[in-house]
């Protein structure tokens, strides 16, 4: 990348913050990031009124020369689309998935519903080390209980090459890094801040060892000297889930942040998974409550936790080559997209997810996952509530 | 009774043990008990087969009068279908649902899947304490936790008049009946041998305070000098699950006899509950599993068992009058029934119960329950696997 595109990326990373709908349209509609970035700065009413208006208090603050500078002077580098190292099939499937409205969270939430435009990032390859990964977060108010059961689960997922993502916050995500390290796995922290600022400080060691770890990585969609604010936990909770195939609770009162991330594990068609705990301590009460009304899947040990990721679609490599090279896109199909795909009718009826879920066996939450994939590859179609098979495709 | 017709019921009692189809069929054609005792002892053939190979080797050893005897000098009674502290209700409820067939567990011990013909008790009322009742079972080898949850969950449930049925063993069931009895509730326990053997005998002074309490109760099919075996646990577990609305199980490991109650109450159409535990600790594996594989709903306080059992039919006396006087049966559901109903076509279309669950809301458990309730108020029918709205109820 020539060093006048990548001063554009971080201008548009320092000027355009979070996610925005308006820019990424118009990257969508392959507008060159430069003349995006020059266009901010002259102000030119080409880039439509949403965009302008995000950007008219910092439009005229170009810090990119010297952000860059920092997280060089750090070691680290910005990523962006363009990049190898850019995470693209996990925001493609975190995102495409949230695109489907299907998530009451995501409604709620849909100005943070988008990939970042761009990332910071110091250590190892993000990209690699988010392919096989699970999130792993809960309470700063770690019980004696959170810290055996996180260490038990996150050594287990370490040692069987599961990246650990995490939100790098005390508690709960803290050991989740440290004991990933410690198993020499791999591990993903998503700061809400720029990467200059360790937060919280007291964890300054531990992102350090992240960052030297030869399978570590920190990363953030905020450019260096971004203070941590409240707002900015939040859309960072999205990326905590997004790199993953799926997200653990464990431990989390009411009103946990950890919830939060949870919420959007399942808004983003990941899977969402809860540890249960002693229910005479508030401090797993929100990981009952999401077990109990469904949103959540129980899990009580780190294979629960593969075989449920494993079922929506990690595959070894025999099984990558016999889908590639299957005779007909049905041929191609895993066991469980096979299960969905047999649970809809073979004539022309459309069925409810719902349904078709409880024809598969499976879980509403996987069931919708797995139509949405088999739609994008055309083997199935949707029509208002209602899916069908593709009979073209047969 | 005459006395004559009670010495009937108590040779039955010894000599035909545990639940007997052949029995059971004569009774329920109107053969008089005294007649089918007196065959039994004259081996007369129009008994049948099976009932005269099962009566083989006791059918002289006729200890009627003495047993009588024993449950008096022990302040107790007989009782039969044909008293009016018979649990007729929660018999009929439990062992309908078990013919409807729909439970694995009941597949495999059908033999056991029958009311009793008689009760040997020793206490209050049987049929009224039953009427409100919550069974609350679980390990012997409890723990700190275990013992806490139990005390918890109980002591709230009998404030709030719910009987708490168990059976009498060391551990969970005994924490259950002592502090329903300290809490000044009611509480029935399940006996799996004769009444005059206090079983285990660690228990004799509770099972006295079971008996002397005002609304305590201690029952068994089995007559006097039965001793406890093995297989007599297995049988009467589902006694222990019949004579109440619903059963929680707090704490279980694998292959706890817990856990048969909980598939004894899951065969029985009652609501199946259990409490989740520390992962790291094998105390709750039981729990955590039937939870897991949807055999049971996830409970983590005293308020949400009311509210389950709420919603399978305790009612108000006010609800009980409008129900009573309603104008149609439709207008005579309750809101659970009713949800049940709208969800069933309006047309001539039938549905299956798992897509009924789905369109309702409800488990799949408790809309096949009241299902069956529903087609035997001949509010819906059932042909094959699809249910139908009854029109000409409307």
């Amino acid at each position: 990348m020539t060093d006048s595109r990548l001063l554009a990326w971080a201008y548009l990373s320092k000027v355009v913050e979070g996610p925005n709908i308006y820019l990424q349209n118009l990257l969508k509609d392959g507008y060159d990031p430069e003349k995006i970035a020059f266009g901010i700065k002259q102000r030119q009413t080409w880039l439509g009124e949403g965009l302008l208006k995000a950007t008219e208090s910092r439009a005229l603050v170009d810090t990119a020369k010297e952000d860059l500078e920092t997280i060089t002077r750090l070691g680290g580098r910005l990523i962006t689309p363009e990049d190898k190292e850019w995470p693209k099939e996990e925001f493609d499937h975190a995102f495409g998935f949230a695109a489907s409205g299907m998530s009451d969270h995501v409604r709620t939430y849909q100005d943070d519903a988008l990939p970042p435009h761009a990332l910071w990032v110091r250590g190892g390859n993000l990209r690699q080390l988010a392919a096989q990964s699970v999130t792993i977060v809960g309470t700063r108010a770690i019980s004696h209980y959170g810290a055996e059961v996180t260490r038990e689960f996150t050594h287990a997922l370490a040692t069987h090459q599961w990246t650990i993502v995490s939100g790098g916050a005390l508690g709960v995500d803290s050991v989740a890094h440290s004991e990933a390290l410690r198993a020499k796995g791999s591990t993903i922290a998503v700061a809400a801040c720029g990467l200059d600022r360790p937060y919280p400080s007291r964890n300054r060691d531990l992102f350090n060892s992240i960052v030297r770890a030869e399978k570590g990585v920190m990363v953030s969609e905020y450019p260096p000297g971004t203070p941590p604010q409240r707002h900015r936990f939040l859309t960072r909770n999205r990326l905590v889930a997004a790199l993953s195939q799926g997200t653990v609770v464990i431990e989390a009162a009411w009103r946990s942040g950890a919830l939060n991330t949870l919420s959007w594990c399942e808004g983003l068609g990941r899977v969402a998974m809860a540890v249960p705990g002693p229910v005479n301590n508030a401090g797993s009460l929100g990981c009952h409550e999401r077990i109990r009304n469904g949103s959540a899947q129980m899990v009580t040990s780190a294979d629960d936790v593969r075989s449920l990721l494993g079922a929506v679609g990690a595959m070894d490599s025999q099984a990558q080559y016999e889908l590639n090279f299957a005779a007909t896109p049905i041929q191609g199909l895993t066991r469980n997209e096979l299960r969905v795909y047999d649970a809809l009718d073979d004539r022309d009826v459309g069925k409810e997810a719902a349904a078709t879920a409880t024809e598969a066996g499976l879980t509403l939450q996987l069931t919708i996952f797995l139509l949405i994939d088999l739609q994008k590859r055309g083997i199935v179609r949707r029509d208002g509530t209602l899916w069908f098979r593709n009979t073209e495709m047969q």
